[in-house]
C-alpha cells in the first residue's frame, strides 16, 4: 500500500491537529485504557482509518499528544535489556542524555510547566509517565508494589529535571553526568528493587 | 515603642506592597546577599525604617516575598535539634505536614508552578530554598559538598511535592505519611550524610 494510494482527500495538517486535540482530551479525561482509536475518531468526526493513517497506533497517537522527547519503546527496551541491577543508572543516563541533547530547550521542563498550570495536561503527563514509561519497566522486572515504585522513580527523576534544568540549583545545574549518576542512580535503584 | 506611635502617615497596604515588589525583584535579580534593607527602600522610594517597620528583618522580608508556608527559623531549628541521623525523616515529615495541612490548596505547588513559568520567580524560589532552608541545615551539620547535598535534597523534596500533590500519581497521592517517610527519608538521609 503506497502512501499516495492512501492519502485522504482532506487538508492533512488540520485533520491531524483535529485528531490530536480530540485524543489529548480523551487521554487526559478517560485515561489511556478507555481511550480507543475509534472513540478518538468519533470525537474528531473522522473515519478510524484516518487516525491510523496519521498515527499508526494508539501508542504513537499518545506520544504525539504528549510530545515526549524519546521513543519509550526503543529506549526502555535498552534499559530492560541491561537488567534490573543496572536499571537505576540506565534510567538516569537516559534522562540526562535526552535533556542535555536539547541544550537550552528542555522539552520535559516545558511539558512539566504546562502540566503544573493546566490540569488536563497534568493528567495527560501523569498517565503517559505511568502507562508508557514506568509500568512497562516494573512489569518487565516483575516488581512488587509497582504503583509505589513507579511514583517514587517519577518523583526523583522529575525533581532532578526541575532542580537541574528548571530552577538551576548551584549544586546540580552544571554537574557532569557521571557525578549526577553517582548521586541519583542509587536512589532510583532502591526505588526499583530495594526494600521500601 | 507602641504600634500607634510608629504608624507612618501613608497608606499602609499599598506601601507594604510597593516594598515587597521592589524586594522581590532584587532578591530574584541580585540574590539574597546583595539585597539590603537600604537597597530595597531606595528602589521603593521609602525610608529604610519603613521597611523595618513593616517586615522587621531582611529574612522576614524575604519570606514575605516568597510566601513560604512555614517559618524556616522555627521549623529548621527543630530539625537541627533532632540531630543529623534523624534529619532525613524530620525533613520529610515537616514537608508532608506543611503540605497536607492546607488540604487541596498546596502553597508549595502554587509557588513551584509560578516558578516554572516566570523566570524571576524561579530565581527567587531557588535562592530562598538554598539560602533559607538548606544552607542553614548543611552548615549546622557541617556537611561536606554543601551545594551538591542541598541540590539533591531539593530535587527529591520538590519532586515528591509535584508527584504527590501536583500530578497526583496513583502510588503516592494517597499514601499515609509513615509510608512516604519509610520510602523517601532514607534518600534524603543519604543526600545529607551519605557517600555521594
Amino acid at each position: 500500500m503506497t502512501r499516495s494510494g492512501r492519502r485522504p482527500k482532506v487538508d492533512d495538517s488540520s485533520t491531524r491537529d483535529q485528531i490530536r486535540v480530540a485524543a489529548r482530551q480523551q487521554f487526559a479525561e478517560r485515561g489511556y485504557q478507555a481511550t480507543t482509536i475509534r472513540s478518538v475518531a468519533e470525537q474528531a468526526a473522522v473515519d478510524p482509518s484516518l487516525v491510523m493513517h496519521f498515527f499508526r497506533s494508539k501508542d504513537q497517537l499518545f506520544e504525539a499528544c504528549v510530545e515526549w522527547p524519546f521513543d519509550p519503546e526503543v529506549e526502555l527496551a535498552a534499559v530492560i535489556d541491561a537488567g534490573l541491577p543496572q536499571a537505576g543508572e540506565q534510567l538516569v543516563r537516559l534522562f540526562l542524555a535526552t535533556w542535555d541533547a536539547r541544550g537550552g530547550h528542555n522539552p520535559v521542563v516545558t511539558l512539566l510547566r504546562t502540566a503544573m498550570s493546566q490540569e488536563s495536561v497534568g493528567r495527560l503527563l501523569r498517565e503517559f509517565i505511568q502507562v508508557r514509561l514506568l509500568t512497562p519497566l516494573v512489569e518487565a522486572f516483575e516488581l512488587d508494589q509497582p504503583e509505589l515504585r513507579a511514583g517514587l522513580v517519577a518523583s526523583q527523576l522529575l525533581g532532578l529535571g526541575i532542580v537541574r534544568y528548571g530552577l538551576r540549583f548551584d549544586g546540580l545545574a552544571e554537574l557532569p553526568h557521571d557525578a549526577v549518576v553517582a548521586s541519583i542512580a542509587p536512589t532510583i535503584q532502591r526505588y526499583l528493587s530495594g526494600e521500601l
